[in-house]
């Protein structure tokens, strides 16, 4: 895989701009957090988009030219176009890679692609969330310990209505008694998603050494791997030749 | 379990009325070649519904007490109501069985529970189906041998565009060299989907014995097994209790 | 389903007759408590089995006329012979049911079935164990509700060495900062493997009143369904009959 | 991952000595005729070993010093020695790949691994094989067209007894009826599996371009990827410290 990949982080950048305590920990925005990251990996080519952009953000071109697209979004879920969250459908079933973080499980696009509601319990309590690893060995959690711990965060709860993932990644421990699948991928079409759980608006967790880790190792695992087009609808059969 | 399962079997019933040719294999209508087999059964209390009707026959208050849907549909699927194919998925997810036949893998509704386009390569030569059962001992294929044959269908080849299946039950042979998925189970929500392929209404399909023994399994593998109802969205500790 | 479903109880029985402590919680042994309530379900047939009987409870006749096969077994599991542990792994191949229990994830036959070591981490603290639900609307969870509490239990930790199982049924959370994977199908041949993990000897959890309703419904889960014999090895071509 | 890929090509080489027509298409043996593409390859170290070697040509340091192990074998499973079959195993769990080729469906490691007998429907009439891709976008898959064609091959029909494979990559179609699940991936501990189909003797399969294609994709796909050792076994809180 000597081509680099190209990726899009995707912030709604809602909170940033109209809270000021999630400003002081991300004053640059979330997206930015993210990309920062990624801007120091070698095989990586980053960019950013927010909502307030023309297009969203995300031109067909844009989209087009991204390889694996991170999604970080809450408050806006409704904002974004019905057409745009059908165009990332899309892409991912052409082969784009797809990433949505944390609130991004009521996310247009991720829904679209599961065919669930998304729907979980969750409690602002910013107490500490411990991720362990249930797939020592694979891509996306190479280098990782079996597990690691973030100090605060916003609690997650099962029952997370998402289908049975391919592969289930991590399982989040939080203080008040719950569990959750916080990390799962699955395919669809000939492309790839990883949804990874921690990120709330107000703790800094994307400069976390480890969840900067998985979120490169994603963009690896997810990037597209050069996939043939593939023929659909009638069909000659290839014994007639 | 006790209780009888309710069955909607619900046709688009286009082609029987249009088409002479269909007319005389179903005259009743696909659905009524379904209900048939299914009202002989012990477990069963069965109904129709067709798009002609109102509400396209599925009115909310049929919905809510159908605990499996039959799902025959293949010109109309453009004339399906969203807000319709919204409800059936919804219904899935609190626990409705679907079972999506044959051309409904183009259906709004199984487009809806799986993500993907459910694209796939077809031809009309009305030749042999050959289908191999890949989960033995599974409740789906009770009583069928390890393959049967359809002496006349329609093909579907792969790639057939779905989420990996939960459970792969069915793999169908051609004549012409292809091979398809052609039983295929997944959970959503507290809901089950079995897609199962053959049924092109130009041939007797649904009067064949181990396709009726298919769909009846079918039908009660995907019964609602009574799940007491699961708390979403904002969550008290309860160790704070 | 009209037959009734032969339940065998198996368990070394070792530590009810060494262990005072474990003699109090299970006078009559731990399979005694497992076989009262599944006794009382109008569509069993039960019996127990132990290591220290001939044939270590499991002579080819049992284990022939064994449905669904539950297994409890700790200290002693280098004693359970090979050829023992092959033929339960052959009988699930034939389409019985088998139902792993606690400390039954190092049993020989489970890891025949698996192919992993069945490593995990483990504290004897008797603290809290909670389970939550991951697939509502499963027959396995018929009536239970979305997490149920054992006050008292031995703590498995992540990573626990399984394949990725075919359905997750439910994970635990502990009080020491750790989770689990603590119900989890999988199929083999013909026949369905449940692993449950609640049970630690000195707690009186196999009397605790979900954990004996998720046993119960993991015994119907797990029976065989009426597979037809598989044609296997060398075969003529179905067209040139 | 600019670290090469250890690769070591296993064949029982006996067919090649005794059988006259094989080892006029396999002069220098079938493991001959894998690793000449795999040396090819940038990214790869490429080593051979067979059953006639000293140690069975897999030393301790030999298997220690492998990160992807591919397998060929049909007359002389029963010759491996048990203990290296456990040692591949346990090899595997720790994050080696392992790449189990055609009739290596009987060999001692795969069944190891798998927990099913492995059983299935062969018929040697050297017909035509086509192969489906069921997974595009797959890296095992990368540049492979939606379906390819080996003119002279070996038939294997389902039922084929195997877990649910985590990912389905290939379904092969075959002239007299039959299909079968040909690409197929599972985890196991650390590592990873890849089973492909192809391969009979007497047929000059592993000179195929698509099929060498395919073993070199499974190569970098089963590949270790750096996973820490993980903790088992009895565990103090990580909330005490």
């Amino acid at each position: 895989m000597a081509n680099r990949i190209r990726v899009t982080v995707w912030n709604e950048f809602v909170h940033e701009k109209k809270d000021a305590e999630v400003k002081k920990v991300y004053p640059k925005g979330i997206h930015e957090a993210i990309a920062e990251h990624l801007r120091a990996q070698p095989d990586m080519d980053v960019r950013t988009a927010t909502l307030d952009q023309p297009s969203q953000g995300l031109s067909d071109e844009v989209l087009e030219k991204t390889d694996v697209l991170i999604w970080w979004a809450h408050m806006a879920h409704g904002d974004v176009d019905d057409k745009l969250a059908a165009k990332v459908r899309d892409r991912v079933h052409k082969g784009m890679g797809l990433i949505p973080l944390h609130s991004a499980h009521m996310s247009k696009p991720f829904l679209l692609l599961m065919g669930t509601s998304g729907a979980l319990k969750w409690r602002e309590d910013g107490k500490a969330e411990i991720l362990w690893v249930t797939k020592p060995g694979h891509p996306i959690t190479a280098g990782i310990n079996d597990h690691f711990v973030l100090p605060h965060e916003e609690m997650y709860g099962e029952h997370f209505d998402i289908p049975e993932p391919d592969e289930l990644i991590f399982i989040s421990w939080f203080g008040g008694g719950e569990v959750f699948r916080s990390g799962c991928t699955w395919k669809r079409g000939a492309g790839s998603v990883f949804y990874f759980r921690p990120g709330h608006e107000t703790f800094p967790t994307y400069f976390d050494k480890n969840v900067r880790a998985v979120i490169a190792n994603g963009v690896r695992w997810a990037a597209p791997c050069g996939a043939p087009p593939v023929t659909y609808w009638h069909f000659k059969s290839i014994l007639e030749k």
